[in-house]
């Protein structure tokens, strides 16, 4: 993805020719944003990587405040708290924005193998699932790898059994389907409840939660996870011809809906103030460890990041704005009411920047605009992915500025599907979902230095796509 | 560690002119031992890296059996399928070495944190806690670092509150001494309880259990372990001013003594039946977990490389021995009860091989004679390192061959301290104290390549040690 000096000095003259095209506009426009904003973007990062207000907020988010799932006490104290915080960090126009929010509570809950051993089975209800019977589920396990596999064994075998995904780990994307919905096609051939293998490639003993997929008037059966360590062991008790029993016993349920908000706050743009960058991450976690990195790391990272502009006097010609976006996890409702409040105006988002991957060794930015291949030639893309590249050079000094094609998140995703270019911080990840959805996603993660690096990146980027002569890309139709 | 060939050289020309010095001894004394034993070196290690029979018997053990602390049926059932399957490989004079053990029982168990938050808090007792009161145990928590912090705070800041040791990773053996007397040092100091971080490096919020120190006449209190993650965030919490109380529940006691016994087979040496090689791993284990790597691995790498070379119809001049010793986790009462047996005729002990640090990359092995400085010069540890390291030499091709000073084992060390040489086969050992004494500990860490290796390294360098002419050190006197 890096350019090589001739083709940086060709994309130069590109813009030269085109720039004297147009008749030439501002003066700013012939230098390169590399070039335009390095002093500012020197500046800012200097203060982000001394900074230590992220870490004191991200510290109280989660050690003070702990987990918080749409719904619970503790995210509503988390965005109360934020809101708070938001205005003693002198940020324009801090506001809640209402949003209603499912409220799935998971209540007690308990696995145990009872045949041919009787032993405790580590677990976690899987979001969104139904409740067993009061006396629980006791039944045979079947286990599957694949749904080929599920559906070959065919009614027959499964109904009144409970199903065992234990899935082999291929990376987050492919091994979550079975997560999202191993239950409704186990349902759908009568079996009794669904146990999976939790998703994730390490585990010391952890099960994870997450979301499932539930539609309406679809069938649906109890679902937990246990951990890797269970599942393998199961797995290998039936293949050595023993029945294994499993009793499942969940008390999940769905409550109505509660009445939660997306924490926003901005600096105004000053000469633009209606066109709008947007940049943040999710206040919302699972119900499980401290949602340090899932999403606190981010949400934090992002507002700190203007706060960090604010108080170096920094006000870009649009208006920066940062939200925290609540029930990311199960229902995305804060992404969706954002998008609605925005409107008809979407074109007048510029640009939106998600952190939803941990800070774990930031490397860059993924570039992405909906609807447009990631290896696509269109000339909107490509133009503004040169742009953001030019911005990225500004990160190199600390490691940070590898621009990738394809990129985005899900808080973002509605207004990207409406034509906002979106960009979503990367890292190298390489423990991110060994604690994603557990009770390790906890402070004790988060380097420092990563989270003030994150700092640096989002301020950066987010101050030059607000502040730049031109628009990244023309709106779309 | 490594020879330069000016030294191999200059080794082999001493070697020479000692021999002819001695009026030259047997023919094979001239030859090196990676010369003498290449062709029987290179058979073994083919047939160990085909070999299924390891895998075969570990799965068992771990899946159909399962964890087995001393005492618990389990360990029993363990010790008398292993005898059984000896016979079946058909070695000699497969026999059960009765040893009686301590049979502590866990019980229920919990802690959990009643302010400034209620939340469960994952737990493990300490092997050896005494219980807490049957109400359980509610009182503040004090943190400390150190055992100078806890000394500095003294019996007035101490007296009746829970001492939370939150103490920083430093490697197993300096950080291990807070889960071994932290109990008895707090409550010289009047503490109620003791939690410790586990003694980890890495987490996924995991307990880890492990032995305490118990002195007779020495005060003592209910010990337990939490999550690095847990501690971590008690002490974060005190530290910003909160009084954290924790209520501690435990019903751990101690039983009488049980019945259990070391599972012994060997190859009858051709020449010399009574001189031994032993070598072997423990088959107890925590009552977490599968024991898959402590000692699982270790102790049925050991057994399967003797049944491989009966297999193999290779009957060392010596006897060659491999012992499954029972209680190593919390009380060492196999070792003893070896010791004991052997009595007098220590002698004619050549050496011990020890195989408890788990199956991870084996690397080669650490060699010591107890007393004798690792980076000594005494000519008896000097020349039959070099033998060691000769017949390490014939295991580079699976590049395991790395022959290290210092080494031995717990097993082995009350034949060591009266003048055995040992060897402990050493790993990579990257993730070792991730799992170690937790449930975490399962067959799926086990690689079986790894596993096969362990076997060839034992194999050959038990082979080797038991067939030589001379044997590999005199005895001490």
């Amino acid at each position: 993805m890096k350019h090589t000096s001739n083709t940086k000095i060709a994309f130069a003259i590109v813009a030269l020719v085109l720039a004297v095209g147009r008749g030439g506009h501002a003066q700013g426009q012939q230098r390169n944003l590399s070039e335009q904003y390095r002093e500012t973007a020197d500046r800012i990062i200097a203060a982000a990587m001394a900074d230590s207000g992220g870490w004191e907020k991200l510290t109280h988010l989660t050690t003070q405040i702990g987990n918080r799932l749409a719904g619970s006490p503790q995210l509503e104290r988390a965005v109360e708290w934020a809101a708070e915080a938001m205005r003693r960090d002198k940020l324009d126009n801090v506001r809640l924005q209402p949003v209603k929010v499912p409220r799935w509570v998971r209540g007690r809950e308990s696995a145990e193998m009872v045949a041919p051993f009787q032993r405790p089975l580590a677990m976690l209800g899987l979001g969104l699932s139904i409740a067993t019977p009061r006396a629980g589920i006791t039944a045979a396990v079947v286990v599957v790898t694949t749904f080929e596999e599920l559906d070959a064994l065919g009614r027959e075998k499964v109904a009144d059994k409970i199903v065992l995904f234990d899935m082999p780990w291929q990376g987050y994307g492919r091994t979550v389907r079975f997560r999202s919905t191993g239950h409704s096609r186990a349902a759908r051939l009568g079996a009794a409840a669904v146990l999976i293998r939790s998703v994730t490639g390490r585990s010391l003993y952890t099960p994870h939660t997450g979301a499932m997929e539930v539609r309406e008037g679809e069938l649906t059966v109890p679902a937990a996870a246990i951990t890797v360590e269970d599942a393998a062991w199961i797995h290998r008790l039936v293949d050595s011809g023993k029945e294994v029993r499993v009793k499942l016993h969940m008390e999940a349920k769905l409550e109505p809906d509660a009445d939660s908000a997306n924490v926003i706050g901005e600096i105004t743009g000053s000469e633009k103030p209606d066109e709008v960058v947007v940049m943040g991450g999710h206040i919302d976690s699972w119900d499980v460890g401290q949602g340090a990195e899932d999403d606190g790391s981010g949400c934090i990272a992002a507002w700190q990041a203007v706060a960090l502009l604010k108080q170096l006097g920094l006000r870009p010609r649009r208006t920066l704005r940062v939200v925290l976006w609540t029930n990311e996890e199960n229902g995305l409702r804060g992404g969706a009411a954002y998008r609605q409040v925005v409107g008809a105006n979407i074109g007048n988002h510029i640009a939106g920047i998600e952190m939803d991957g941990g800070s774990e060794k930031p490397l860059g930015f993924g570039f992405g605009i909906s609807g447009v291949d990631a290896n696509s030639n269109d000339p909107r893309f490509v133009a503004a992915l040169e742009k953001v590249q030019q911005i990225g050079k500004l990160l190199e000094g600390i490691e940070a500025g590898e621009i990738t094609r394809g990129g985005g998140g899900a808080d973002i995703g509605p207004l990207m599907r409406d034509g906002m270019p979106g960009l979503g911080l990367r890292t190298a990840g390489e423990h991110y979902f060994d604690w994603h959805h557990t009770n390790a996603d906890t402070l004790d993660k988060v380097e420092p230095q990563n989270l003030r690096k994150a700092i640096a990146m989002l301020a950066v980027m987010g101050y030059v796509l607000a502040d730049m002569p031109e628009r990244l890309a023309e709106a779309a139709k």
